[in-house]
């Protein structure tokens, strides 16, 4: 007899609905397991998310060793990748670089302990960009392999829109969530600095560094948040009025495609036909500037904490000897000038009356769609202003280009205000499909 | 024939005035090591500064390999102590607690690998309380062995006061650099927050760490600065008026002995005789709310980011799972409120009428002497307000009850001002003496 279920292809299940799924028994979690590992058996080959990987055999094995524990726990033994350069106690984070082979870290990083504590199971490293900069590793974009998937959390992304797994961790210093997240086509999630651990996660830049999710629906990063917070899933409310939308035109932080640009007007159009208020945002040259800003603060506090890795300048790329490089000859005073130069513009953002009551910014995710060839991750400076703002942001997938290849818009929300983005960002996402 | 040096106490001098002296060929870094490593042999038995020593011979073997380095190095192979939170690739780090025995780190912080890079050597791990919390250590007070060290870099603290080595790292989340100083009787600095890289520094809350840095004067400090900023050393000229100093009186913030009261008003005498201007700080009241709300925004987050500690409770002193306790029960909004309600009076302090051109605040750095015994490290209340605004502190020391144990004063410094606030220091140190 066939059941309702038999024809869904679990793969791509959002997490909360395979998880509601097993409590259900329409499904079990080696199912589950099974039908993640069978897309990695034939995809990885030629998408190279994984930096290291469980073999099926030692994934099946662990979750049987501690089933008990899995069939009570709230992720039931679900898989979800993490970065490689978060601290893993069970196998090993060589950050994209030589200098680090076979690397073993000897405690986990807090989120990964806390997402193993939920009931989590990590199968492996995704593939990250040389320390989180701009070195590509082997990852190709899942919708077109001849294109970069973004960096600097390539993995992740890729993994997660290949439909090898539901959900996975990465990090954000300049456009390292996002950038992946849009141009393969999933959620992405970089939440407010400050806003969770980072022990364990290798720093590039503290005033810049915040940790990410990957998911294909909103609901499976207010699932992760919870977790990653230790509070109960309550999403925050709707208001009870329109939603405000300010509207940052890609040309007014950089180049930017048309594409890009007719998506950004059709997504705010339906927006406004969804009962959303879209503002247009003037004075864009100020967050144009954060741009540069953004940039000497990473060089100024890169090269003071990349320190071991700076005396090893034959096994760097060019790309990381050039920050260094920037970020050693820099006066104090250079640095300092952006931090207060941002400060200004972040007070500017926010007291604008223009500006009140905005529940948040929509702009280009990236100037395009991804790029061709794998000799480098896109450009950045689409994520640049609001990440050196230590806003949460949210990327949607959905709009595409005439070839169907993914154009990412991203909603910016308020300093802090994580809970109330990802509910605009979760009622976005219906008006999105 | 004797030489002019002969007679100097060579534990005695600063970093820079020891490094004067190579430089002038009246002493070798040779005789310096001996010399520190005669008052470790003398003293640790007693004092327990050290958690991991290398011994006399280790430390010179390793000089001797590596000499052509050190004889051209800045720092010219002098020790500097290191506090047990903070990793180091060549000896274990166990921050305090029986859940780490053994733990070996495989990289080195960047603050160890830039000091070491500048010519200094690590002799050894300095006794940190448990996780940088508040659960003592072995060290005892050098200046009366009955009392505390104060916390939670206890060794860093005793090993400079006791002139075993001349400058030590440790870290402040709550009072845990300027209290242990204030109690040895040395100079103690806390950066201001986001100042110098933390990575590999163990985090307990990322919204209140900060590097901090021991010395007996202040001259110190500022050379370690630029070592850690990979910055010329270049101290910031005194302003051409007189200073501004905002004065907080200690009962303003909690608990205050009438001898520590009677210091800083003698002391703040003092520095109006020398030409500044002393203005009392008023609405107190302001700043003594801080303390609970440090309190808070350090429980949320020690919490979120000691997850593998926490599930170990069996091993965790009871004050360290209070403080799970109280962040694992708390609400989101209850930390939300915290940190804005610090914004707030963070932005009360510096927009004041009252407060305009203050170059620093003089207060407090503990409610008195170190208190007798050694099964806690004081009060940090004095610290919490200044700790949880992010602020550049300096504490020096001179002050003494009757008995002459020392009562240490702290300047807090405007954000990011550590360069002023150190010359203000260097000023100051003349004052107090």
């Amino acid at each position: 007899m066939n059941s309702p279920t038999q024809d869904i292809d679990f793969n791509t299940l959002s997490l909360r609905r395979a998880l509601d799924m097993i409590a259900a028994g329409d499904v079990s979690p080696v199912d589950l397991i099974n039908a993640y590992y069978d897309r990695i058996d034939a995809r990885e080959p030629e998408v190279g998310a994984w930096h290291y990987l469980l073999s099926r055999e030692q994934y099946l094995q662990h979750y049987q060793q501690h089933e008990a524990f899995y069939k009570s726990s709230l992720l039931q033994g679900l898989p979800i990748g993490i970065k490689d350069i978060i601290d893993t106690a069970a196998m090993p984070t060589e950050m994209g670089s030589a200098i680090y082979q076979g690397r073993q870290p000897v405690d986990n990083a807090s989120c990964v302990n806390l997402l193993t504590k939920a009931g989590a199971i990590v199968p492996g490293k995704t593939v990250t960009t040389e320390f989180a900069y701009f070195k590509p590793g082997k990852t190709c974009n899942p919708r077109d392999l001849s294109r970069t998937p973004g960096g600097s959390s390539s993995g992740s992304a890729a993994a997660v829109a290949d439909f090898m797994i539901p959900v996975a961790v990465g990090s954000q210093t300049a456009a390292s969530v996002i950038r992946p997240a849009a141009y393969c086509g999933v959620v992405g999630y970089v939440g407010s600095r400050g806003e969770y651990s980072l022990r364990g996660v290798q720093p590039l830049a503290q005033s810049l560094d915040s940790l990410g999710l990957f998911a294909r629906q909103v609901e499976d990063i207010e699932l992760l948040r919870s977790v990653l917070l230790q509070q109960p899933l309550a999403p925050a409310a709707k208001p009870d009025r329109p939603y405000r939308i300010l509207v940052c035109k890609g040309s007014s932080v950089g180049d930017s495609d048309p594409a890009m640009d007719e998506a950004l007007e059709q997504f705010s159009n339906r927006l406004q036909q969804q009962g959303a208020e879209m503002i247009e945002m003037h004075s864009c040259d100020l967050i144009r500037r954060l741009v540069e800003h953004h940039h000497k603060i990473m060089a100024w506090e890169a090269t003071r904490n990349l320190t071991h890795e700076a005396e090893h300048p034959e096994q760097l790329s060019e790309a990381l000897q050039q920050l260094f490089e920037l970020g050693r000859g820099m006066a104090r005073e250079t640095y300092m000038d952006s931090l207060e130069t941002v400060a200004k513009i972040g007070n500017w953002l926010w007291s604008n009356p223009d500006h009140q009551d905005v529940d948040a910014i929509l702009a280009p995710a990236a100037p395009g769609v991804a790029p061709s060839g794998q000799t480098a991750t896109g450009q950045p400076h689409m994520s640049r202003p609001w990440q050196v703002l230590g806003l949460p942001v949210v990327t949607l997938p959905g709009m595409t280009d005439e070839q169907g290849l993914p154009l990412g818009l991203q909603f910016i929300g308020r300093p802090r205000e994580d809970d109330q983005l990802l509910t605009l960002a979760r009622w976005a996402e219906t008006t999105m499909s």
